[in-house]
């Protein structure tokens, strides 16, 4: 019986992954496609990389929604799920409902803290592994997937009651699901992703929250400040210095929710500021794009989520606290002014002659 | 012989003061205009107020420019000075060059900390007071003044070698210097302005911090959230626990600057936002304003210089400096997008055929 895996939210990330998986004889890689669904069930993945080559990806299935995949009832081994995580917007997890099997393990390739919750909570009994990923690429066209730069994922069997004030070891499954994981990266560092790492349940944690540090430096930065480049702010004395103090309350936090110190590993956040001080390509974090193009930001799971959980143990963060209640408010007044436009605008429309 | 007081920058507020002192039958009071040069020269200030009702208010001199008024050679009692205090685009001291005589005293009534500091640089032997005003007018067009609300002002002498590591009493000059204010203050309330209040320097030095926790919290914060009023703010339970978080940074910092306890009077943090949350009037703070309008905003004053004094003393405030980084660096980019339209505006009109 060969791996059977589901891409689920298949833009570039979860679709670069799966082309790269699919290369195993023994895996058959498969997708669940919203606005692509067209050009991937006609075309499949076309992908293009600096460290693989080009490459046509045709999944074993594609599905256009979650209720055909259900139909087809399959026995998923891996549900990689790649969506953009926006629980305030909408819970991903009821996607999967009815998709999860016995054997089935939910791998969570998103940004942010807190993002296993509503999938732990609706599938109390399933494996969930969380996976961080460095890996940058871009979907120009639907279909076209353009991988620019690295490959590196980091993958652990998420198991909260072993955090500090967790209910402790669940023999029966906390083994199972770490040999699930260990398989998982496996099978990536066989289809040559050289750098797919297995952690534990905190290791792994932890690097979450250093990417968060990182994220909720840098992203509501750069759209506060009204469109800064990553190398401008580094480079800002003022600005070098409010990131710094934000990477940092996000790493003096991390151990106290996790119960450990500080993996010695993470780049501290002079070393992060000194090398975004060399980066000339003027890249803007992802948070900014997602500002002016008018879609809603990550601000839960990168900003939200990590709060309410230091909060949980008494401890604030002002400097985040102070990026998460300017960005929200800032988010909501751009919305209403959209739904203004669009209103104005449907009027406009209505009231002209038609020509 | 009559007092000459010189308003400098008669704007909104220094129009509204001038208006109340000019009905004093030994005070002379003159203006230094800016935009509203000519309105004011041919028909004088008019002056609307529900408390004091409308009227005319005829400087004795009206000038347009400082040579103007530096040609007139008259020996000034006081220089009320009422410009926006903006030390990062000009420093408006120079204006004040061979105005000051040995029994001048300049009067800044302005926003914000540290806005002394270039006049007593330039001006060293010369009385400088302090003052602060909750008034608010506004100028509807050159020359019309509308004074809206409350008319406070609260003055002191500035004697910064009074403060925490400061070099001690002068008494050559202090005694002076208060006894100016004592002045000042009461020709005020003889001009009907009953709530004109004394104060010495480290208790003005007071009012001055607790207007800044009030203006570091809601001015930036609105600008930051894309124009949320002031009640929107107050009431959001996020916005609200940074905005107590900014004005209580500014007030624990305050005494340590001053090597005196925080008065009781002035008012807490949650008393500041509980009347805000009642507040329905829509108003937004004065940056929010400037923002919109494409002005320099008063960042140096308001967080910059409070910044840097807590420096000094080793203290940081994470919530203030994470703002000042964040809306110095907007400052910038939104200035460097209007240069480069109106470089386009500019090219475009160049090039369009006359018709």
């Amino acid at each position: 019986m060969p791996t059977r895996i589901l891409i689920v939210g298949a833009g570039a990330i979860g679709a670069f992954y799966g082309s790269r998986l699919a290369t195993l004889d023994d895996v058959k890689v498969s997708a669940l496609c919203r606005s692509n669904y067209k050009a991937v069930q006609k075309h499949g993945f076309r992908v293009e990389s600096p460290k693989y080559g080009a490459s046509t990806f045709k999944p074993e299935f594609v599905y256009g929604s979650p209720d055909e995949a259900r139909k087809a009832k399959i026995q998923w081994d891996y549900l990689l799920v790649a969506t953009k995580a926006l629980p305030d917007v909408n819970d991903d997890s009821a996607l999967l409902e009815d998709l999860v099997g016995p054997n089935t393990s939910i791998v969570l390739i998103q940004n942010g803290l807190g993002v296993e919750q509503p999938y732990a909570q609706r599938f109390p009994n399933t494996a969930i592994l969380s996976a961080v990923t460095v890996a940058s690429a871009a979907q120009p066209q639907p279909g076209v997937i353009q991988h620019n730069r690295w490959t590196r994922i980091s993958i652990g069997p998420y198991l909260p009651h072993l955090d500090s004030g967790g209910s402790g070891p669940r023999p029966d499954t906390d083994q199972t699901f770490t040999e699930r994981t260990t398989r998982l990266v496996s099978l990536l560092q066989e289809a040559k992703v050289a750098d797919a790492e297995t952690y534990d349940h905190a290791g792994l944690q932890f690097v979450r929250w250093h990417k968060v540090a990182l994220n909720a430096a840098m992203n509501p930065s750069s759209v506060l400040s009204g469109g800064s480049t990553n190398q401008t702010m580094a480079l800002d004395p003022e600005l070098s210095r409010h990131l710094a103090g934000v990477m940092q309350e996000v790493l003096d936090t991390a151990p106290k929710i996790l119960g450990r110190p500080l993996p010695s590993h993470l780049a501290t956040p002079e070393r992060i500021l000194a090398s975004t001080r060399k980066n000339t390509s003027g890249s803007r974090p992802s948070m900014w794009l997602d500002w002016e193009r008018g879609s809603r930001m990550e601000i839960e799971v990168i900003l939200g989520n990590p709060i309410r959980m230091a909060r949980e143990q008494g401890l604030e963060m002002p400097r985040l606290q102070a990026m998460y209640a300017l960005l929200k408010q800032a988010q909501i007044i751009r919305d209403e002014r959209q739904k203004q436009d669009r209103q104005h605008e449907n009027a406009r429309s209505k009231s002209s002659p038609k020509l």
